[in-house]
């Protein structure tokens, strides 16, 4: 693991998630920049003192020349955005497996170079777009791809949060400073942080892929010098129309990202704060609640469930999901199997070149005042 | 009553709505252009067989010369949009004051005509956007003049309905048939018939007016000759950005408005179909929960409750707030007075000429593939 | 209608409730037991002077004296518990129909003598159960009788609020004071009052009566001489078991009426306080939302919806259920027909005998501490 | 590890559990009475080959001969209730702290002998009355004791199930098969199983212990030889009454745990199956919506909390809880220092009494159709 020290939010959630299956160990880190907390973060989090590095470029050096079946299996990256790129290549060309935060990189010419690494070294990455890991959303996917819900006519998503109402960064909330930092979080703010997975959502239960932008950026917090709330129009490939909303600085709101999808046949609703269920709507029957870790929820959500129903399963487990997922996909390569279908639904390098496309185009939309719709970056 | 006969919907509401404060009597009509059902009807209504008319004109001429105190203090006018215009003239030059459907015209011109009208007759009109009539609407709209929100930042407004998924008006469907025809419906079709109704709320509730419009308009179903949906970014004269959505093949769902309005000290979220609630929001606190008819209340919220907490009030309590505080005003103007601000509280004709610009900029706006914003038309 | 001055809550009701339909009118009344007050609101009311009187008696006396065709068809009574009864038999006596809140009398004794006066002179009775008004009761008590929940097995209903959490009876709080005065509100206070709704909401949906009772009644509130709180288990006659709760301490809380019945096949649960929503349940199946206005509701729902879908239905529009169909029943005996079955869908003076059988079966048992089952009182 | 073979719901569920903070590692384990299961499972969970053990008494005993800090800190108890008590009774008697299911023993005699031995001992026991663990639920129990809710004077607590509306059992529902099974589950079925939780949570947060019980028992499925429903009303010793519902032929319910308390300044409600939602009511003020992982939830909530605001934690999560309190109070004590009572904040060996004390009060009192209230079995 590189970044997650004791300080750190989603470092956290990563290990939780990991550590959740009993399938994953946490062997060696350098968890902060800073030596004394890499070390005692190290410590406290049970690793051996010898595998506790201070430089990620030690850390890489050191455990490739360790015996294949001592050395780490993969690196997970949870450094903010800027501090991505470097150490993932030199993760690739040592070798290793890569977990990695979204947005994928700090800008998009990185993440392509990223892609064409994975797709060079035959190697795997995941990006932690979890939102897509809930049961309930893999539910929503498989019933569209069956037809369930007919031609896709309208998407809604939005991800709405609070905490950027006031301007925090300035009083040193590190979630925030970095986050509201151009020259660390990229060009993006708000459409980077959250809209991307409000996006990705859209694109990954719809299948399909946006083609055209009508975007809108706004900074509503004084001196802010990045966009904290971002709204967009979306044209899709499969026919399909989508307003997108994206807020940090909808007052109260805690992480309130909510998706609907419209065809001619049925509809689909689902709440991230409630994620364990998913409504089905149709014009001539009674609204059915789907809900996690029943009998009649489809194969997709099953083998995403640990479980049964009423028993309610939360973010961390959503993380675990894509965990569980990219380990099952690495041991089905180690073992010379092709991983299936199943096993390798987690987000993955092409979602991240994808996703920094987005926050390109929403930036190049957002900021001109003229020109309605933007063409998706390529 | 000018329409509404026994095959109509929402004449059937107006009447419940006057009705049910007992202040308002039925004591004439021409309830359909079929003068065969226009009879039928007003005997079903209890309406004296000589004051049942087969034309709008003759009414308005018999009427007008009874005496002062037997002749109808005003009119209803429930027709399709097409049909609003002219009677609503004639009216207001024989003397009668007017409660007319919204959108009030067929188009802006005559909305301004009718305007001009008013404000020489000096006569009243009210025009039923029935959803500011909720008493949590009246709470929320009284709480951000207070400041409870502070400067407004961002606003969501959204409407869907699904009822109009299929092509319903070649089946037959009365309410579908003229609302998607131009020639009877006007310029807008969604746009028009809901649109309307949750631009006026965002407008109501934040007492800010919309000045630029970034618009979309789609006819999802096949051979749709008018839009279907509709969405737009808004800019609002007091700082504040917004969303609209509002979209008829959102199938389904029923009648879900929905608003969601984000200050920089606290918010608020109402939704239409639980229409008791409205949640209060701010980032350091417990979300609070307003519930209509409690004693903590507001004095606007109380003005226009009729039942203590618990004991829901619904559509046509919303519906007949509009008829009470219209017939209060007439009484206070019959009597000589001034009417007060809660009395006062309906919409008008001015919200009937915004409303008619509203369609015009969107319908502008919407089909400009080029153009990103438009200035509100006037 | 006796009772229901302008100081009086539930007057103002049974007033909007009956107007809704425009199948009723006011036409007389004798408003209070002060006789300024009945004057000063019958003048508000648009009541004839001449047909506002100072008692009850002179009121039946002179009514019962004009022509057929004038004078009033029925009467309502909404006095306190204790003035329930005199009244009603002096109007049946003198030919007119009732409507009476419940509890019906002041004890069963009254309620025996009312139900013989009833059959006695062939009039009609209804009794305001106010909620088994409601569209989406009717939903689940015909999915019922229509075998869609299979043999009934459990029965959970409550009825909480918090009004008198405090000792608000001694604070002028006018409906507080004689709820809690046994002399006047009868042996029962909180299973009088509120005990009794749910109860009946139990036996009208399911189809099934009360057989035993072992029944709980507290008084929380220091010092008040009645219960403010009781919970029972019941057994009904088809076979089912039940566990009532209702309680008027139950701090916060509003009108939360709630009813959840379970079969062998399916379950339903529908919660007074969103009234247009009826959950259906199985083993195998996502619980379907059934909806208030919607197409797929069954002919009891749909008769006593007066909207579309989306457009919610409240208290009042159930409470004019009761009159509507009241009314309907009325006009069908004055034509010399049978009323159908939907017509006579409200409550009647046999619900109003086994309401009062309900409370004094619950006063025996509730204040007994050794003896576990009772026999329903007959 | 004792039980919790791959066939096995609950099993996954401690592991998942115990592993998400990464302070515990499964190092040894017998699970299933079924070698080759046994062997097979602790394979599946990487345990080392030399510690997968064919019966729980070769496990203790090989286990207590291992170095002190090689050999396991405890062992995990997870078959069904029939076999709790000898291998806690070994494990203790062999120095190993313990992790047990709820109900803790077959009978309340292995109960108590249990606690004595814990007592004598010095040893840890906990005990998983999961629902205890929830953060919403140690919001509820600090706020009692800071006198928020004032004086406790009802409670309703309810846990509905619908998975045993049929007789599953005999369907080979492994799950069922015991739990209906006298000789394997002890005296109560659903209130064995359910019941005891939703009577523990009522403890745990009110602070106030049973004394006197009236309580009803029914076996709706024919031919079930066990109680499949339960319901009794409570007396605490702080002056509060309850009503208490378990029912697991609820048909369509999933997991539907609620508890709702209220005292004489302000009430609360919590929901298992929305666990990160705290309803707080009081006479006067909206309902505050208290959510887990904001910073205004006090420090109990906090410390068992490990996600902010809107990143929902669930079942596993609550779970974890335990084993966290758990291992850090084996840590403290270890270290020779006092854990402080948020260590300790996890359900215990006196808890485990008084649910086998509860489920001999209830069947004594449910069997029996003559006495009203029983006391408290000690």
């Amino acid at each position: 693991m590189i970044g997650g020290g004791t300080d750190a939010f989603i470092g956290a959630i990563h290990r939780a998630a990991a550590f959740m299956d009993n399938r994953i160990e946490l062997v060696c880190g350098c968890f902060s920049i800073k030596p004394e907390i890499s070390i005692s973060s190290g410590k406290q989090y049970f690793v051996p003192d010898d595998r506790i590095y201070t430089s990620y470029q030690e850390m890489f050096e050191k455990e490739s020349k360790l015996p294949k079946d001592k050395r780490m299996d993969f690196v997970t990256i949870v450094t903010p955005n800027f501090a991505h790129f470097e150490p993932a290549m030199m993760a690739l060309d040592l070798g290793f497996n890569v977990v990695i935060e979204k947005p994928m990189t700090f800008n998009l010419d990185q993440a392509k170079k990223l892609r064409d690494k994975v797709n060079e070294t035959g190697l795997t990455l995941a990006l932690t777009h979890t939102y897509s890991g809930y049961p309930a959303v893999k539910q929503a996917k498989q019933m569209i791809e069956e037809g369930k819900l007919g031609n896709i006519r309208k998407v809604f998503v939005e991800y709405t949060q609070g905490w950027l109402s006031d301007r925090v960064e300035l009083q040193g909330e590190n979630n925030a400073t970095w986050r509201t930092d151009p020259k660390r979080s990229g060009k993006g703010g708000c459409v980077g942080d959250i809209g991307t997975h409000a996006w990705h959502l859209s694109e990954y239960i719809t299948g399909q892929k946006v083609t055209k932008v009508c975007g809108e950026l706004n900074a509503f917090v004084p001196g802010r010098p990045i966009d904290d709330d971002a709204a967009a129009f979306f044209e899709y490939d499969g026919g399909a129309k989508g307003v997108l909303m994206a807020c940090q600085v909808a007052i109260g709101e805690e992480n309130a990202l909510k998706i609907r999808v419209y065809g001619d046949k049925g509809g689909i609703e689902w709440n991230q704060q409630e994620p364990n269920t998913l409504l089905f709507k149709t014009s001539t029957r009674p609204t059915e609640i789907y809900r996690v870790g029943n009998g009649f929820m489809n194969d997709a959500s099953k083998f995403n469930t640990r479980t049964p129903g009423g028993h309610p399963e939360g973010y961390i487990e959503a993380f675990a999901n894509i965990y569980k997922n990219f380990s099952l996909t690495l041991d089905a390569k180690l073992n010379g199997e092709t991983p299936s279908k199943a096993m390798l639904d987690f987000p993955n390098v092409n979602d991240g070149v994808r996703g920094m496309q987005f926050v390109e185009t929403m930036v190049a939309s957002g900021y001109d005042e003229n020109k309605k719709w933007f063409d998706w970056v390529e």
